[in-house]
C-alpha cells in the first residue's frame, strides 16, 4: 500500500498537470483509491454467493476475497469515467478483470507451476483447498467472468459488450496472460534469458490484462480510436513499470511486506529486470516508463488526473 | 463410433415420424454426422494455428483435434438450423463449445483429478506435454472460445451473441460442469451416494454444456421461448440417456473401444447409474428418455429429424 507520508502520488501529477488544473486542491489518490476499492469489493462480494455445492464458491470467494490493490478493476472504471462513461457501465467488467486476475494467481500458485504457499498473507487457494478445487475454482472464476459481464452491465450497447469480451478472452488466452506464462516457465533455469525474452514474458502475463483493464473501460463508454490507442498506449508503460517493480519489491521487500513469499525470482532462478539492469537502473526505468504513460493522457487535461496518480501509484508502492 | 449394420438409429426415428415425413428416403444419420464432424474439425483447424510460443498452441490443439465424436458442436448447428438459421451462424459458436469440452477434459484428467494417462486412444494432455502446459492449454482453450465466438460469428445480433457469452459462462462455471465435477470428487469413495446427487452431478459434469450446445444453437437463430424451452428439454433428456450409457460403456466396453481406460468408475468407486439400477434398467431409462427427449420436437416435423436422430445415436452408441 502507499504511505500517506509519501508525496511523490500526488506532486508529480500536479507539475504534470499544471496547465490544465482547474482546482488548486491536490487529488487524493489515497482517498479515490479506497473509495473505488470498496466498491469493487461490495460489488465482487455480491457477485458470488455461497449455494450448493458449497466449497466450490467458498474456495472462489477465498481468493477473490483476499484483499490485493484492485488495480485492474480501478483502471477499468478511471478509463470509462475518462471516456465518459459512469462507473455503473464499467463495474461488472471491473469484477470481472478481477476474477480473471485471482484465477491467474490460484493456477500460477498452484505446484505444477510457481509452487506457492502464499499469497497475500494467506495459505495459497489449494493449500487450503487442495489442488482439485483449486484448479476448478480458477475454471469457475474464469467462465463465470464472461457470465457475470454480460449478463450484469446496464447502458452499454451490446456492441461494445462483445467488444469488450473479445478483449478479455484475448488478454487471458495463449495471445495473453497464458502465453506469458508458458514461456515464463520456460525460461525457468535458463542463464542466458534475452531482454526481448524477458519483455514478452511480462507484456503477456501481466501487461495484457492490465492493458485490456484500461482499454476495456474506455470501450464500454464508446471510447474512440485515438483514445483507444493512448489508452493501450498509457497501459502497456504502466503494466512494464508494474513489472519491473514487482521484481524490485522481490528483492528489497520482505515477506511480511509482500504477503507472499520474498525471494522467490532469485530462488527460481527467474530472468528479471534487476538481474538484467541491476536495482537502481530498473527503478529509473520504471519512472521512465510511468512518465511516457502519463505523457499519452495528457491531451485530456484534468479528466485524466485519475489515471497519471494511478500510473504514479504504480511505481511507488511498497507491496 | 455407430456401425453401419446398426438400422436402429432410422427405423425409430422413421417410426415417430410416420405422420410428418415428406420423403420416404430414411435420414442419413451417418453421412450427416460425417459430413458435420468434417466442417467443424476443418474449422476447430483454422481456429488455432501455431505461433510462437509453440508448445501451447500444439497442446491445445494437441487435444482439441484428437478426434471425438464432436457432439457438442453438431448439437448446436441442428439446433440453429432447426430454429431457421445457417450452418455458418453456428459454426463459430460450435467450435467454442468443443474448445470448452476440451478445456473441461484436459482439466478433469489431471493428477489432482481423475488422474487419467489414456484419452481418445493417445497419452493425456499432461502426459504429454506436462501437468503446468496442460493446466494452461485448458485456460487458454477456455478463454480463446469467448474471443472466438465474439470474434467470428457472422450474421448474428449482438444482443443475441451476448445471450450465447452469458449461457456458455453459466454452462461452464460452478453453477456449471465446474459444480458437477466438484460433488463428483466429493462423492468418490463414498458408498451411499444418492441418485439425486447422480443427477446433480451429470445434470451439471455433462448436462449443462450438453444443454447449452442446443440451446446456444436456437438462440443465434432466435428462437422463441417455446422453442428454447423444448430445445432446454431435449437436451436436458439426451443429456442424462448420454451420461447413462457413459457409465455402461464403463463397464462394458474394452478399453480399446472406449479409447480411455474402462473400468475407472469401478475402481475409483464412482457412484454410476448401473452401481444403483443394473445394466439392464439403466438401458431401459436412457431408452425412455431418448424417446421423452425426441417427442419434445415431434412438433417441428421434418425439420427435427437430425436432433431426433442425435438422440437415438446417443443411446446406439458404442464409445
Amino acid at each position: 500500500m502507499i504511505s500517506a507520508e509519501n508525496p511523490y502520488t500526488t506532486v508529480s501529477v500536479q507539475d504534470l498537470l499544471t496547465a490544465n488544473v482547474e482546482h488548486s486542491s491536490a487529488f487524493d489518490l489515497i482517498g479515490y483509491l479506497s473509495q473505488r476499492r470498496d466498491m469493487v469489493e461490495t460489488a465482487l462480494d455480491k457477485a458470488i454467493p455461497v449455494v450448493y455445492p458449497e466449497k466450490i464458491y467458498e474456495a472462489m470467494r477465498y481468493s477473490l476475497m483476499a484483499g490485493g490493490k484492485r488495480l485492474r478493476p480501478i483502471l477499468c472504471i478511471a478509463a470509462c469515467e475518462l471516456a465518459g462513461g459512469s462507473i455503473e457501465m464499467a463495474l461488472p467488467t471491473a469484477c470481472a478483470l478481477e476474477m480473471i486476475h485471482t484465477m491467474s494467481l490460484i493456477h500460477d500458485d498452484l505446484p505444477a507451476m510457481d509452487n506457492d504457499d502464499l499469497r497475500r498473507g494467506k495459505p495459497t487457494n489449494h493449500k487450503k483447498y487442495g489442488e482439485d478445487i483449486a484448479i476448478l475454482a480458477g475454471d469457475g472464476l474464469l467462465a463465470y467472468a464472461f457470465e457475470y459481464l454480460a449478463v450484469h452491465t446496464p447502458q452499454v450497447p451490446a456492441e461494445r459488450l462483445l467488444q469488450v469480451v473479445a478483449r478479455l478472452g484475448h488478454a487471458v488466452a495463449a495471445t495473453g496472460l497464458v502465453g506469458g506464462q508458458v514461456v515464463d516457465l520456460e525460461s525457468e533455469g535458463v542463464g542466458d534469458v534475452t531482454l526481448s525474452t524477458l519483455n514478452f514474458i511480462h507484456a503477456h502475463k501481466t501487461g495484457a490484462l492490465l492493458e485490456a483493464s484500461v482499454v476495456t473501460g474506455a470501450q464500454l463508454a464508446g471510447a474512440d480510436q485515438e483514445m483507444l490507442e493512448r489508452c493501450s498506449q498509457y497501459a502497456r508503460n504502466i503494466g512494464l513499470a508494474f513489472q519491473i517493480i514487482d521484481d524490485v519489491l522481490d528483492i528489497t521487500a520482505t515477506g511480511e511486506e509482500l504477503g507472499k513469499t520474498a525471494g522467490k525470482d532469485l530462488q527460481a532462478q527467474k530472468a528479471t529486470y534487476p538481474s538484467l539492469w541491476g536495482i537502481p537502473e530498473s527503478q529509473r526505468q520504471a519512472h521512465h516508463l510511468v512518465e511516457q504513460a502519463q505523457a499519452e493522457l495528457t491531451i485530456y487535461g484534468t479528466q485524466a488526473i485519475p489515471l497519471m496518480a494511478l500510473a504514479d501509484f504504480i511505481t511507488a508502492r511498497k507491496s
